[in-house]
This record gives C-alpha cells, sequence and structure tokens, in this order.
C-alpha cells in the first residue's frame, strides 16, 4: 500500500464542486500527464479540448442531461483524432491512408480513455476531484458541432474536475470472483451475488433517504430494458465522421 | 508535484522483464484498484483473465506477434463484458435486453480500459513496470476461442506487468499546442511540428543505434500508408460475438 494505491481504492465519483477556479499551472500539469500515458503504436492518436465558454458549457450540459456538467470548474473533452495525423500522412504525401477502421478508432479511443483515467487520479493526488461524462455521447452529432470537430475526429469521453464539495460513500463493488479469472472465461453461480446486492442495498440506503433504495442485480436488470434511444444512432454518426469506414 | 504525479511523468513501457514471480498479494490489489476505477452507470461491464497457463500465453503471444506477452510474468486481458449482465438480466426476467448496441459497447470498453490504465500506475507505484498490448486484437477471432468467451464478451487490451529489466529514456511526446485546445478543434500549422520531429529522432539516435533512425511525421506517415489487414475483420469479429448489433 502506498499513497498512489490509496488514492485509488478510495476513489469516488464527485459530481458537486467548490466555485474555486482551477491554477492554470495544474491544468497544464494534468495536460502534461496526459501526454505521458502510453499511446497505441506512437501515434498519439488522441486530442483534448478544454470546455471554458459558459455557453458551450451550458450546451454540453444540456445534451448529456446533468446540470454538473456546466459547473465544473474545469471540463474537459476527450477526441479519438484521426484528423491530426491524416494531415501530416497528406503533408508527407503519403500513397494511401488507411485510418477509417474500426480497429484504429478503437486505438485511438482507448490511447484517449487511458490518458483520461491518468487525468482523473493526477487530479485526485491533487485534492481535485471529478467525475467521468459517458453523457456527452448522448447527442454527438451536436456536441461534434459546438466543438467544431473536422472529419476524423469524435468525441470518446468527457471529465469534469474541480474542488470536491460532497463527501460521498465508497460505493461497493463486484467481488474479485464475479470479474477476474484465470485462463479461460469462468463466472461463480450468479446465486452468489446476493450478499453483493445486500451491500449496493445497504450503500443506497445510507447515501439518500429520499432515493430509491437498489440492488445492483435490479439496476441491471432495468438498465438491460431500457436502451438509450438518443445513442442508437452512434455509430452512424461515426461513420457520418468518416473515423469508421470498415 | 507529487509522488503520484511524477510516476506518471515518468512512465516508460516495459517490455523486458526479470524472472520474478509477482506476489499474490499485489496481484490481488492491481485487481482490487480495478475494480474501484470509475464505471459507466454502475454497470461494470467489464471483467479481466489473467493468463497463467504457459501454452496460452505462447498463443497470445504468436497472435500478438511479440516474445515479451508470453514473458511477462503477469498477463492480463481486458474483456468489455456484456455476457454476466445479460445473465442477471435474464434471471430477473428483464422483459427485453438492449446490450448489444455500438454504443454500450464503448462504455464497457472504456469501463475496462480506465481499470487498465488504473492497473499500470498502481504496478508502477510498487516498482514495477509494464506494457500494453493492443497486438491481442491482431487476431481476435483466435483469443476469444482460446480464452473461451462466451457471446457478449470480447477482448479489448492486454496488459503485460513485471519487474523492469530495462531501464528505457522517456520517449517525447506531441507539445501541448498540438493535442489540447480551448473551445473549439484547431491545430497549429503542423509545419511547427519539425522540432518535435527533432527531438523524436534524437530519441531514437540515443535509444538504439541499431534500429532506422525515425521521426515523429515519418512514422505517422508509415503507419497510414500501411493497413493492419489482420485486424481488418475486427468489428465483424466482434458483431459474431453478438457484443454489436447495431
Amino acid at each position: 500500500m502506498n499513497s498512489t494505491i490509496r488514492l485509488q481504492l478510495e476513489h469516488k465519483t464527485i459530481r458537486k464542486f467548490k466555485e474555486i477556479e482551477i491554477p492554470e499551472e495544474i491544468v497544464s500539469t494534468l495536460i502534461d500527464v496526459a501526454r505521458h500515458t502510453s499511446t497505441s503504436s506512437f501515434m498519439q492518436a488522441y486530442s483534448i479540448i478544454r470546455v471554458s465558454d459558459p455557453g458551450k458549457k451550458e450546451k454540453l450540459a444540456q445534451f448529456g442531461k446533468q446540470d454538473y456538467i456546466a459547473q465544473a470548474p474545469l471540463l474537459l473533452v476527450m477526441l479519438s483524432d484521426m484528423h491530426r495525423n491524416t494531415k501530416i500522412a497528406q503533408e508527407n504525401s503519403a500513397s494511401d491512408i488507411h485510418f477509417a477502421s474500426f480497429d484504429r478508432f478503437l486505438s485511438s479511443s482507448t490511447d484517449a480513455i487511458l490518458a483520461a483515467q491518468n487525468i482523473m487520479i493526477a487530479a485526485e493526488s491533487l485534492g481535485l476531484g471529478g467525475v467521468f461524462l459517458g453523457s456527452i455521447l448522448n447527442q454527438a452529432d451536436k456536441i461534434i458541432e459546438v466543438l467544431e470537430l473536422p472529419d476524423y475526429v469524435v468525441p470518446v469521453l468527457g471529465i469534469g474536475i474541480g474542488y470536491p464539495d460532497q463527501e460521498p460513500q465508497l460505493k461497493p463493488r463486484l467481488p474479485q470472483a464475479f470479474m477476474f479469472m484465470e485462463d479461460r472465461y469462468q463466472l461463480p453461480d450468479l446465486a452468489e451475488l446476493q450478499e453483493y446486492d445486500a451491500l449496493v442495498n445497504q450503500y443506497y440506503d445510507l447515501r439518500d433517504a429520499n432515493r430509491r433504495v437498489d440492488k445492483f442485480t435490479t439496476q441491471v436488470t432495468r438498465y438491460a430494458e431500457n436502451p438509450n434511444l438518443e445513442r442508437s444512432r452512434l455509430l452512424d454518426i461515426f461513420r457520418s465522421q468518416k473515423i469508421i469506414k470498415y
């Protein structure tokens, strides 16, 4: 156990921030941490947009239907970016450009997401807290427009960061036996999830008397039954950005 | 600056490991760190397979065409996993199950990749080193077979971890100006990459006298020109695993 691992084991999502600006020096450090993350084939095929314009932040909050998106002192959008490398290849008179595969999209979005987690830990190590915003993909075509993303660039994940103005409880996670396997895929009897369900139930009970007390398996079932219709066009939108052609 | 950020800024990929086993307690800590990573909608839709069987490790090394895959004392495969939650929803008599969207694949693979970066930092904080293995996707259908992945489960990223037996130089990264933007997508003049190209050139020159000295823009151009044909079927393979239907 050391201070890094302690941070990681105590990770909690922060959605309520103090109205304190994050010093520019810290922002720059967070981006440096992102830059030093591993990158597939050294392609560095991702970029980060900081959304500072209050009008744009408001729009992203509307798309994601979460007020705290606009309230995060630092709002970052991680991009899978094949535009920069396409331009580089063009200027170097590449004979052909094969960036538009699903495989390469996966590599570049992996770059962006690894960097996102690195940013989160660095922020937490500095007393900041944050939230990952998958919800920015709810209306991917609109965020592409707002951030003026060119072809071959799509958003993959948002991050809201600030000084925490809440102290959430640690949320109990699936026991190792249900998600860590050896040599082949194998699951314990799912009936054994009962104990974990009880823990999750207790967590919600303690957290908020007004909120529905819920088990993990109930949440999964509800989630399964309700498709996110807004995002059902996501692959089509990514295709129309030309980042995935085949 | 603190010890966590120092680790992150000094990150180097390690591909050569001492022949020392990693204590089981440390492996368990790394998995605990993964478990405490943020997860989209609390779905925890990822799993981790540790590949210990020497024959299976050898196969993965063949698929990825990298010997060091088999030599990593700890070899992990991060999975996007919709199987567990599908089973949970079925056992709870879900009226319908809507997990097979591209959107939900992206969420679950994001879970897996955020956890992967958390594992990497935790490992580095303990004096270990590692390498992310995108190459395990070279022959995704075969690794699916070897790891006996059921429908709704696909590999997204491998990780090799061990005690470092090499001391690589820090690899220079794209300057912030080329990957960090404000409010909208915008790039500096790419001619300004010349200085960075020179840095990369110097890095390779110092690293290995036998290896071709290379610039960043040259690497990008070569990469653009050469499609990874083995992986061109990746989306089809994922579709046949039923994890992406629409």
